[in-house]
């Protein structure tokens, strides 16, 4: 009864906005209301009416709003933030749950005034306004996008968002970089491009040109609608499959070059130890994979237990995902979400009886190169014990505890 | 410089809330706080620093927001709202800009109490908590879901949204219904089952008990993370390809028959006439396309000229796409973007040399039963002149101008 007072529509059939607004939907407002600022607020509990049949329902806006029960969120520091892959049951990413990785944190383009100089080794430079773009034959693919520094560890109480969050998942649109290419007219000698992002920080990377011939998108769709400030609005480079620096955000000048640039974000960064020496411009993100269920914190139940998560490969596409119950000593193929795409996420599923014994669960991915997803031994083995932390992409593994706890188990390799 | 007063950071490297505030994100909320409401706010123009990589940028917060120069939303009314179809780059709608069709509104509901019965003609009555539903083998996939009324005409200054705006994709994740039949065990006599939805409407359909085995899921995932309450969060029915009143939202309980039931909503609704008979429990939606790019309200110049849509199909995947030119004089085959998937959106392009002088476009599918998308005059030739709202796929023409002016071409049929 106290439900319908709550929530009556008055005699013309409306609803009024204080109505509204004391309702569900005051709950929703608050979390939502703090991603302006990414500010912590106080998370006022959820209610809903007792039996939700017997009250008139909110009637549709012009956006729609997560459930007030529902808080994905990503987890921020001044620099990045990273997505709850714990909490998705699909390879999209929702577009306000994209990783972000920032330099200068994003800045604000009008789109109108914006422009992608591209100049250097090319008969005719030119800019193009947005406009331009978007008149070009268009593309679209569903690839990740993934951090090179995208791995954590130190303790048992770590979620995928915490380990790997730096990785995310969109359907992109824009025009093949190759298309701006055959317009200006390429010279010969042209190997490598600088890209300019247009945020303060002005992040530059140096890119080979086969990239820019295979398959580099100038993007400026990202799932359905106009990319996201956070992923470089109003456009961004996209290099399926290469490490996430790389896909300089808030495009704003390619230079073509017969050199690589050396800039600050391939010297002092995003350069890794291997034996001694240091490895630079390495583009191609490793074939990687976790269970994201059951994982940090959740909590499972004695019986069938459907153990799902994500591989992905910068190389190609997912061919096998494999999955271990008893800590690594045999292994299970999953099952593969279809339609398997190249350099994207890759939903994988694996049925298992849990007889509430203490075990160990971990998958492993091979791509259609061949290669397998490593242990962090192997990786150590082969880099030597000052690994980093850029480009690691080692097997995961859960530990689940008789009580049906399920914690991190960051191994030691030092 | 004044920009750079403005956005300054202070000497430990923050940024205020106040500074956030008064900077380009105040722009943005305005719009973003009316998806709350549905209510009417007067638009503030955006603004960006002349030079952005002048300015320090905003840190990532929790969830990720739109550009203050991006304002897709849907067209509202109390019982509807529509997708921004011309807004879109490709297949995936996002989830806050999905269409909407209630007669209730959108119940708020508690997950922890939330519950599916099934019962009827089956061996183990059975009550399903999301959890349960959550623990069973879980299926992803990426189709549409359409209003069976989905089809306005009347003038020439409308939209795709206003036109055909009731069609939305998402990436749906759930367990399989027959995976719950099996588990309940039906009678070898069950034909049909009801689904009813736990809004105050109680919304109720008759479905063969077919679909159930064939490919019916309960999703509870949608574009990676939980179903939205406006598309029945926590769990609703998915029946690819049928029309989206048979999709029952916040579903509540199936019972298993031999026979349907004949409710409002396939008596008094969703019926339609046939040559004067009426049309009930036709499901599958036809196959239809419509070019979404030249569209009203965009202007277009003289050269080239990307043609751009959808086109889907309920029986199963699109084969092809032929875009006019010339009025329906000659076709030509657009590309389809891969991967093509069955009973889902399916984006296609074809580039076109626009010489100035005035003409019509269209675009008409065919999907793999040989199914050819008809003209408005080939569907009133087939049902009769009183056609109704239902299930009205035909060909939609647009008709530019030699200003470069987009409008629909409402053709007369009686």
């Amino acid at each position: 009864m106290e439900e319908n007072k709550e929530n009556k529509v008055d005699k013309t059939g409306k609803i009024s906005r204080r109505q509204l607004l004391g309702g569900a939907l005051a709950a929703a407002v608050l979390p939502v209301a703090s991603s302006f600022t990414g500010l912590v607020q106080e998370e006022v509990p959820p209610v809903a009416p007792a039996d939700p049949t017997k009250v008139q329902g909110i009637p549709p806006g012009k956006i729609g709003t997560r459930s007030p029960f529902e808080n994905p969120a990503r987890k921020a520091s001044d620099i990045s933030s990273r997505s709850p892959l714990q909490d998705f049951y699909s390879t999209i990413t929702p577009s306000d749950l994209h990783f972000e990785r920032h330099h200068a944190g994003i800045p604000n383009i009008d789109p109108e005034k914006y422009e992608l100089l591209i100049h250097g080794m090319v008969d005719r430079p030119m800019k193009f306004s947005l406009a331009d773009l978007k008149r070009f034959p268009a593309f679209t693919r569903t690839c990740f996008i993934e951090c090179a520094g995208n791995f954590r560890r130190g303790k048992a109480e770590m979620t995928p968002q915490e380990i790997l969050g730096l990785t995310s998942q969109s359907e992109w649109t824009g025009v093949m970089l190759s298309t701006l290419l055959r317009e200006v007219g390429v010279h010969p000698k042209a190997k490598w491009f600088l890209a300019e992002g247009g945020d303060a920080a002005l992040l530059t990377r140096s890119i080979p040109i086969e990239k820019a011939w295979d398959d580099a998108i100038i993007a400026y769709g990202q799932n359905g609608e106009a990319i996201r400030p956070a992923q470089g609005y109003p456009a961004r480079l996209l290099l399926p499959g290469w490490e996430g620096n790389t896909n300089v955000k808030w495009l704003r000048r390619i230079e073509i070059s017969d050199q690589p640039y050396f800039t600050r974000e391939e010297t002092s960064k995003y350069t890794y130890p291997v034996n001694g020496k240091i490895r630079m411009f390495s583009f191609e993100m490793d074939a990687r994979s976790i269970i994201t269920y059951p994982s940090y914190p959740q909590q499972v139940q004695r019986g069938w237990i459907e153990i799902r998560g994500i591989a992905w490969s910068g190389r190609g596409k997912v061919t096998k995902v494999e999955v271990s119950t008893d800590a690594g000593k045999t292994w299970n193929d999953a099952n593969l979400q279809e339609p398997v795409l190249s350099k994207a996420h890759t939903y994988f599923r694996h049925l298992w009886q849990w007889n509430g014994a203490e075990t160990e669960i971990l998958s492993r991915v091979t791509d259609e190169t061949g290669y397998i997803q490593p242990t962090l031994k192997q990786l150590v083995d082969a880099r030597g014990a000052d690994i980093g932390g850029y480009h690691m992409n080692p097997i995961t593994s859960w530990i689940i505890k008789r009580n049906g706890q399920v914690l991190f188990k960051p191994e030691k390799y030092k």
